[in-house]
């Protein structure tokens, strides 16, 4: 996973956070076919993502308003994995949505 | 690392992703010191954080308001330990401030 290259803001973020078990048990794939479908997706700028080795990981994606998000949150094949992601992987999560104000970094300055 | 106890949004977050190499090179000590601290400024909230084992890693610390989070990147041990940051341990790096809206999870709700 890298950096995501994104635009000047303003822009959001949906900050998903998660513990998982350490089994697969399909998780894998359905994250994989989720951010591809994410790709598809209006307004979508790009996503970060991280998990360490106790299993806790966050999950940033980036869309252009609040519209986007709306419009990938009710996609029906992105729900029918949230559905199973609650009954089946994620052992807690939490999400949040926020918007990003500014942004710096190295080497960009 | 585990889930942030936060109150009711809205509150704000410091999305920062970076890349480390292998070697911890004194990296875990001002980590751990950083977070130490952190937590004893006014207005800050909690964190999360993860890195995984490519060596890219996410940390989201919250705060009560900007004024709180200018503060912190004000603080003389913060900074020196940015720059120290800049120069020795992060081989890239990308901070994005943003407003927290809305956030639920599970079990929460």
């Amino acid at each position: 996973m890298s950096f995501a290259a994104l635009p000047a803001p303003p822009y959001f973020a949906v900050i998903f956070c998660s513990t998982r078990p350490d089994a697969d048990d399909g998780y894998g794939a359905m994250a994989a076919r989720m951010a591809e479908l994410a790709t598809t997706m209006p307004g979508y700028l790009g996503v970060e993502s991280a998990r360490g080795a106790d299993g806790f990981g966050i999950t940033v994606s980036y869309w252009r308003d609040e519209e986007c998000i709306a419009h990938w949150k009710a996609d029906l094949d992105h729900k029918a994995a949230r559905d199973e992601g609650r009954s089946r992987w994620y052992e807690h999560y939490q999400l949040r949505v926020a918007k990003v104000e500014r942004a710096y970094g190295k080497p960009q300055g």
